[in-house]
């Protein structure tokens, strides 16, 4: 149950509007589901799912489709299904070695999406905003969906304040104090709702949602790239702490006689698990990207004794971190996703020697170790849900459903 | 406003519960208050205030004092106070160098406490059992409360299942596998709940509720015994993880070149932070137990340069890893209790200096850190606040206030 009322001593349309908001998720979330899975899901009655049904195909949001007969008796239900370019919305990935766009429609349908490789460097913020602007023109244009841009939503490998989408610190990209919010609601000339999360925090919520972990309520979600960023789910809800900081375990000291790291300190868990430590170890230069890293991957793949060790390395250094963020979290399921994710074979085996060797049994017995599914992808369509949640929350604003009318939407 | 239904399309008795549940709870969790404070904390009108109050009164467990006069015009609001007696729980400690019990009465206020330290060893749980039944009847002896103890909370220093109070594991206590849930109930002979949780866990619950932590929602609270246990409070919630094993900060690998643990790992935080790592330093031997902790104290805090240069160095790696917590979690308090309250003067300073050094700078900025005010109490009251819970659910249920009627509930 979605925990939806009837409406007894409510405003009807308060009632109205968060009904349509439950059956819009509940499709934007499982796919198309027939009027009577949503009668069961809803609590809802019948005759009220077909009336709110019917206001959202009238409104082009959903259509519905004949269901096949399965064999059961009676007249079978038709099944709802969202229309993916009836809202449309843009996603943006700022990592410190590419960026990428994508414009996603209802029910994270990916529409076009276009990533570029980026040199290394410590980007202007200007530039790193000229570049975005060539990837929105690319898969945004006009025609992607019926209208324009219903939001935005930005997952940026850096520290972030998520009320206003202000950047207190990206340490591989060089940035302080950048109001990346305000640059991107400029870039965009839009008066749509933009939201700016850390990569790995959006990236966690992918994969709950579409990824590897769907139907954990206690994950952690490690993403591996220039920096190692963490996304935590406690009880189903995202760990942002007090001001949205929360996840940062690429930043826990994890070896003291270690090396330098960008935030300043020595030793963080991301001088020995980042991106430059599984090139240097494979006998690369720091800073070789994204190029040289597709390199060592596929030298791995092929046996190459050099690069598999490089692997094996990092995942003895992953393994020991893990172990002490399970016995802290005591997780069902750690996701490795950017560079682990194609890496996961080649360092699977030492990580998980550690983490036997350094977990208190019973987490440990409870926590298994997969690949992000959503791969690569996992930050930016986790900035697509980031940017959905506003229409989820009320489809009746953003769809033109006024108060009691049905009000056919056009581009 | 508590979330009280005033009761539009709800069953009349579940929500005369839930309203007496609120009552009972806010008189609780924040001592006296007048009708008129419940009247603006409870979204309930007067008249329906004074009719609960009444109920609450003809049972025995509130009282109403006159109010003092504060100059206002009008007849002043009377005072609703919790009878201590009316409810008396049981709360039990079992660490590794003391054992504690106290009988509770409602409000939290401690009626009768008796603490023991026990020579070091790995005990058995039968050694243990026999040492608390002296203890209990110490403390809750005939006579405590105006009835049978309603309820028991344990804090124990190991890795609890919460469903059923088993303890997997209590490395510093030698124990694997033992089902104290079902031992402490058959110990009182007891039909009443018995609630078994990590020390460090209910320790957490009761810094937030009367101790350092008041009024913050995101807390780490670590707890120094021979053992580091850790409590993790995310968005006012317990961070519990999957089966409730998290929050062992205490076995995070901080020092790979460092010593064994009792865990079976090496380098585990709490092997550089924990009771024997302050012994040791001081040049006593591990394994010396509370007295020689309270020598070194002492010797502290008279001055002794051998003991205060083994605080600090406790005190820097208290700092190293608190830093890689507060990266992770983003709390807005770092409450340090067990040893490290009368410890805190003597290693703060080392502390600070790495947690200022390997924090980052949003999340540092954000967060303080504070002794528990409720010093080693803390995990004894914690237990004492596990216990209270199923009767500050459902005050309808233990205090015999039955459909609609004023029992006079008596010992």
């Amino acid at each position: 149950m979605l925990g939806i009322r009837e409406g007894i001593g409510q405003r009807s349309e308060t009632v109205r509007r968060s009904n349509l908001s439950a059956i819009v998720r509940a499709l934007h979330d499982g796919g198309p589901l027939s009027r009577s899975e949503l009668v069961a899901l809803t609590g809802l009655t019948r005759s009220a799912i077909r009336g709110l049904v019917g206001e959202l195909v009238g409104a082009g949001l959903v259509i519905e489709e004949p269901a096949e007969r399965l064999g059961t008796p009676g007249r079978p239900s038709p099944r709802v299904c969202l229309v993916p370019r009836s809202a449309v919305v843009l996603a943006l990935e700022i990592s410190v070695d590419s960026l990428a766009a994508a414009a996603v429609g209802m029910g994270g349908e990916v529409l076009d999406v276009a990533r570029v490789d980026r040199a290394r460097g410590h980007s202007s913020v200007d530039q790193i905003l000229f570049e975005l602007r060539q990837l929105i023109d690319a898969v945004a244009g006009p025609g992607v969906g019926r209208g324009p841009i219903a939001s935005a939503g930005v997952a940026v490998e850096g520290i972030v304040r998520r009320e206003d989408g202000f950047v207190w610190m990206a340490p591989n990209l060089g940035w302080r104090n950048v109001p990346l919010g305000r640059l991107i609601a400029e870039l965009l000339a839009t008066d749509a709702p933009v939201s700016i999360a850390n990569d790995a925090d959006v990236g966690a919520l992918a994969e709950r949602q579409r990824g590897a972990a769907v139907g954990a309520d206690n994950v952690l979600f490690v993403y591996g790239e220039v920096g190692v960023g963490g996304g935590v789910i406690v009880d189903g809800r995202p760990l942002t702490g007090v001001a949205g900081y929360g996840g940062e375990v690429g930043h826990f000291p994890i070896n003291l006689a270690g090396r330098p790291c960008g935030c300043g300190a020595i030793g963080c868990w991301e001088t020995e698990v980042g991106e430059d430590a599984l090139l240097v170890r494979a006998g690369r230069s720091a800073g070789g990207g994204r190029a040289e890293l597709r390199e060592v991957l596929a030298a791995a793949e092929a046996g190459s004794a050099r690069e598999l060790a490089a692997c094996a390395e990092v995942g003895r250094w992953l393994g020991i971190g893990l172990a002490g963020f399970v016995n802290l979290l005591n997780p069902e399921i750690v996701v490795l996703g950017g560079l682990y994710a194609p890496a996961f074979p080649f360092l699977i085996g030492t990580l998980l020697a550690e983490l036997d060797g350094r977990t208190l049994p019973a987490p440990r017995a409870l926590v298994r170790v997969a690949p992000a599914t959503l791969g690569v992808s996992a930050s930016l369509l986790g900035a697509a849900e980031l940017a959905f949640g506003p229409l989820l929350d009320d489809p009746v604003a953003w769809a033109g459903l006024r108060e009691g009318q049905v009000n056919y939407a056009t581009a």
